[in-house]
């Protein structure tokens, strides 16, 4: 745990892991931060103190500190302590509340990306009307371009997280798209929507072409890929536009005296959808592609949205899901580049050697 | 009016004349589409007869109907009759419920781009929690790509837009982006922002700079420019995440007897949340750029969301902004060209004659 990170401080963080260690008996946890900042927190919680490890580390990452000066001279922050750890496989998996370019950059640099992934990406969680309850969209911000190689990649890796996350054994992919009809959209996204399509049985999922972003909450689908800009805008759109819903059912049922009486009669109901939509439910953006589980929890998270991000690392880390998903993404970059080869061959191109290209398919 | 193209046929394009026409004494209705369906329609609202003519046209353009299908063998349908009527003056704006990107590419092909436009584009209304209860986002929808000087065209276009529709002196422009810092986003966008910030003052708008997705509903923006792809995805999520919300809301209330008990006591403040959100009051999306105002409504628009379309193409054809817009896109235009040629210049390049283009100065 990067203990220092978040806009509420290391208290939310503390309390986050009480929650989760009340939860979850397997669970154990390294704290990253001000030592005796973190002993006297963790001090409140009882059941915390002997499952938990405190790193000190005097630095802190501040949410407008640009990634590169972090990776410059970020060495004794709790961030970079943290991505140590797991680097040195003292933890399964690190959390962070804290700036995201920073975190991303950090990761690349203490974990590497897996072999064959060009760039890590960060997946969200959706509301579903699924059976899960949630989807999930990726890239939501690592990278503002993705060609359709990456965007392949995204199906994969988005997929392989679902698969583990959610106990799906075969996740519906949708490529995110202005129209669902098949001349649609940029040339990349076409180019991609056939590169997934041909994909689907290494990568073990179901290609349902292309989603609109009317489709994010779905029952239809359960990752959305798209690249990291329009991933960004829709995420924010959709966070604002549920904020801007619930901020004027309360404005009318605070808005007399009447409207206060329906509110306390609809009082069950009105609970009940508040934690169908609780954003909470929802903290955690996973990083896709790196060799190591990295959550980044929301900045402004509390300690049930800490606990929320915790036990999606927990189960992901122990999934062991980061493996299979690199030999899946090794085959298809594999079968890929094999095609390549062959089509410039039949085009009368010189390809290299085949049997070097045999040797390389699953 | 293109009678005949919305998913609710002509009976809904119909009722939502007849609602216009009980509010607006000024207003009066060219009709194309089925001569025979229309005259029996128009019957059942006396009001609308003597202030409705029918203009007969056999062919209907479905929804999925391919834009360039239309283009070469659309003159018979009510869509081109209609933005026919608006070419020969007939007509001061159009109104269709059909498949928008055949809308768009007859609309190119009869009235033309305004000069000096690159690509129209297409802005649509969005809740807000500023005074006038509405923000425009564009493009949504016209072009998937946009470069940095077509978002500058856009930031003209829907600055002139939002002023007349909503009669504000000098509405406040943002650019969407992943983060309001400088150094974020594509580069495109950050030269966009630098073109955009320059030419304010012959917009008559203030640059807000960037925006995020949570921004769309600010009440610290009335303008926000994106590229068609961004912005159809942004405007599709939000749509859907509303949807989600009040489906959530409805559910819950009618879960059970006592639940339904307590959404009768709150009704009040739920029928004014219902009003205050209904999407039937952001129907339509406005063509900027083109010789004439057509505004395309919702395909499943009822009466009122028709009826909200036809007040939006009144209150624009009425302001005359065309032709003012056209004559600051000019401006403007001059302006960037005239800079780039001093910087050729200026880098030793060769530029045309400099009195040419100080003749093309406002």
């Amino acid at each position: 745990m990067d203990a220092m990170g978040g806009d509420k401080g290391p208290s939310a963080v503390v309390e986050g892991c009480a929650v989760s260690a009340a939860k979850n008996p397997e669970i154990a946890f390294i704290l990253h931060g001000d030592e005796t900042t973190l002993r006297a927190l963790v001090a409140k919680h009882p059941a915390l103190v002997s499952i938990t490890r405190i790193h000190h580390s005097p630095g802190v990452v501040r949410m407008d500190d640009k990634p590169a000066q972090v990776m410059r001279s970020g060495r004794e922050t709790s961030m970079w302590s943290a991505l140590t750890s797991v680097r040195e496989g003292e933890a399964m998996a690190a959390v962070s509340c804290g700036n995201t370019g920073a975190l991303m950059a950090v990761a690349m640099l203490r974990l590497r990306k897996l072999h064959g992934v060009h760039r890590p990406a960060i997946a969200c969680l959706w509301p579903s009307r699924g059976e899960s309850g949630f989807n999930t969209m990726l890239d939501v911000g690592a990278d503002i371009r993705a060609d359709e190689e990456s965007l392949l990649q995204y199906a994969l890796m988005g997929a392989a997280y679902y698969r583990n996350a959610f106990n799906a054994p075969c996740p519906r992919v949708g490529l995110l798209n202005v129209g669902t009809e098949d001349h649609k959209g940029r040339a990349e996204i076409k180019e991609a929507a056939r590169l997934i399509a041909e994909a689907a049985e290494i990568g073990r999922y179901q290609f349902v072409g292309f989603v609109e972003g009317t489709d994010l909450a779905s029952a239809h689908v359960d990752v959305i890929v798209t690249d990291g800009f329009t991933g960004n805008i829709a995420l924010k759109t959709g966070e604002g536009t549920a904020r801007l819903v619930s901020d004027a059912l309360r404005e009318e049922l605070s808005a007399n005296l009447l409207s206060k009486l329906g509110a306390l009669a609809a009082l069950g109901p009105l609970k009940r959808l508040r934690k169908r939509m609780d954003p909470r439910r929802m903290n955690g953006g996973v990083f896709l592609g790196l060799n190591g589980t990295v959550v980044k929890s929301h900045g402004s998270a509390d300690a049930t949205g800490v606990s929320a991000a915790i036990k999606l690392a927990f189960t992901l880390a122990k999934s062991g899901f980061q493996e299979r998903m690199a030999e899946r993404l090794a085959s298809v970059a594999d079968a890929v580049e094999e095609r390549a080869l062959a089509q410039g061959k039949a085009n009368g191109k010189t390809a290299p050697d085949t049997d070097e290209v045999e040797e390389g398919q699953p």
